[in-house]
């Protein structure tokens, strides 16, 4: 068995996901090597050093102090610890623990620092590092409304069938939606989990597990077998963002989880995206909020998904734009003489010469084409707008 | 009578509404001269020169027959004008001729250059000029959705309860909301009419514009007895814009006619701004349009709109926050031992302290909080969460 491997496995014992003060003891000596500062409970001069100069993200010091008491909790927690029953029940399920040292560890996850994760429990058919090479996250509220819901599935669909490996948190509401969406179309579907990959949370999709594990995977920082914690999902949160080229917020209200997802996505510098819905859904307030702070682009559609998180000049999306109305087609002349005709009684073309502002063989040849086109005929009393089957061109409506 | 006052009546029977010679020749003559001009049958020769040399917004310079071919249609037109007979009809209508020599006259509308009205006809109690000074103008669809009516009558009630006139163009749908929701506060309401102030277009809308008449002002640029046109309601849009300090779109498609309001406002640097609603809405697609490409700030609240054309500093919205849950107030270590706490089963203080990563001491302190918060409880075998009533606030909910 590689040694890199089971030491790996027994670090993710010890720490706590995305603790910092781990990544950089293995950054400093290697995993091996770690797990014999560990069992020594005492950390080499020159870490201790280190670390005692690197702010956290809240530009604090750590003390002398805390990185001892780490030291001591990760001690308590190696006598507990059973890396090879792990990698053995891992293996018994059918999931495989993927680490930086692996082919298939997706690279994109070390922009998170010292805060990579130590490894990832993998769980399914496709490929980790090459479906994440398209791929974009979906996130958002768990109490969704029936239009999140639909709106999540329906983009997630038109994302996969365009090739596009969907990310997501395997959450009630809009995360579910996204998965199930995302299965209509052929690409992977990913979902990581705050819990071990053999624990269905929420029991609920249980069924929806097995079909993203049948044509994706399911990803998790925690060992088989380890429950999830309020700390656990939003360190689960950065895995998501990291994964993925560009987050997209379907659903958040302004205390959302999903926007500590879009968070993670605006600090590692990838590109975030909101879709908006009625301002009288709270819901969507934290998606028009980030939308209005400009931290997010308004995203109506799959197509504008692909542009904002594809290639440079390769997944452009469509300008949207209405119909070609007949109207638009005549000339500013034609259309001030339509305007001049009556749609109540007749009048003669001198007349309406006179109202549109053109001469009158200008209006008579005017008059012509539109009669041809259908719009006016001709009475005994002069010209007059044709009521059908026109009316709904007629330029009586306001434009 | 005022002689400025009865040419311009005259005028405005002439030059279709907008056009930009006959604004230029009143810049160059005056508007008892331009009447004498128009009589005459010759342009003024620097007139002439200058107009030839003046491109319009498409950069097209307009030649010599364009300009007497104008010249003939006024003649024309000149034979049938009958202004004093306009502001007869216009005072036994109780409506007046508001000019630029006027005081009531709103100075903000000159931005709109060789395309400012040449008049405007005003009928209800409010003052124009004082009713725009905060004044904020909000147009949409006539295909309104039931969402759209609702958000647009919701943020014009609360923009008039906060002293703020609306403006809008009397339409079905959208404006038809604006103008109700407006009378419901105690600031006027302004509709900007495609036609006479005299006629009730659309027809239902024949008791809102009395009651507007009673609360804002009914306004047009024609005469008494003009019908609408389509031609007319676009350019009529250009007033709405540049009568108020800013323009906000509820809801458009994607080829509205409230987009050529919008742009409008832009053209004369005016805020503008959208209100976004489902992604599957059509007639919200105009404003996500906006929305996307920068073109408009996404607003959710009156609030927000008051501080989009408000004074700097003065109308400021408050940024939108979510409730403080109770969780929030628990410090780090706290909330991992709460998180260390099993649901099921029951753990001594030892066994939480490990798992929570805190040292014992800290731990038995965190517990004896918890506990006296109701977060939690002791049973014979260790502690355990409490089920109830703290329910809402379990840490296995996913935040």
């Amino acid at each position: 068995m590689n040694d890199n491997l089971l030491a790996r496995a027994t670090l993710m014992r010890l720490a706590e996901v995305g603790d910092p003060v781990m990544g950089h003891l293995i950054d400093h000596s290697g995993p091996c090597a770690a797990v014999e500062v560990v069992k020594s409970g005492a950390f080499p001069e020159d870490f201790l050093q280190q670390a005692l100069n690197r702010a956290d993200h809240r530009r604090r010091l750590p003390t002398k102090t805390d990185l001892l008491r780490r030291l001591t909790t990760w001690r308590a927690r190696l006598l507990q610890a059973d890396p090879a029953a792990d990698l053995a029940s891992g293996q018994r399920l059918g999931a495989r623990l993927v680490t930086p040292e692996n082919p298939e560890w997706p690279t994109q996850l070390d922009s998170l620092g010292q805060k990579t994760p130590l490894g990832l429990w993998v769980h399914g058919t496709a490929d980790l590092r090459f479906s994440c090479l398209r791929s974009v996250s979906l996130v958002g509220a768990r109490a969704a409304t029936a239009y999140g819901a639909y709106v999540a599935a329906e983009l997630a669909a038109g994302l996969s069938g365009a090739g596009w490996t969907t990310v997501s948190g395997g959450a009630y509401g809009i995360d579910g939606a996204v998965h199930r969406g995302a299965l209509t179309g052929d690409s992977p579907t990913i979902a990581v989990l705050a819990c071990g990959v053999d624990i269905a949370y929420p029991s609920g999709h249980t069924d929806l597990f097995a079909a993203i594990r049948s044509q994706g995977v399911l990803v998790s920082e925690c060992p088989p077998g380890v429950p999830p914690t309020r700390v656990r999902f939003l360190i689960r949160n950065r895995v998501i963002a990291a994964l993925s080229r560009g987050t997209v917020l379907v659903e958040a209200a302004l205390r959302s989880g999903a926007l500590n997802t879009a968070g993670h996505a605006t600090t590692l510098n990838r590109p975030l995206a909101a879709v908006p819905g009625p301002i009288t859904s709270e819901v969507s307030a934290g998606c028009h909020r980030l939308i209005r702070e400009g931290s997010a682009v308004c995203v109506t559609s799959f197509p504008e998904i692909a542009e904002l998180v594809g290639d440079l000049g390769t997944d452009l999306a469509p300008t949207p734009r209405g119909p070609v109305l007949p109207l638009d087609a005549l000339s500013d002349s034609t259309r001030r003489v339509l305007d001049a005709v009556p749609s109540r009684g007749a009048a003669g073309p001198a007349t309406i010469a006179v109202s549109a502002g053109v001469d009158l063989s200008t209006a008579l040849s005017c008059l012509g084409g539109l009669s041809a086109a259908g719009y006016i005929e001709r009475t005994s009393q002069g010209w007059r707008l044709r009521r059908t089957p026109m009316a709904t061109v007629s330029p009586r409506r306001t434009p």
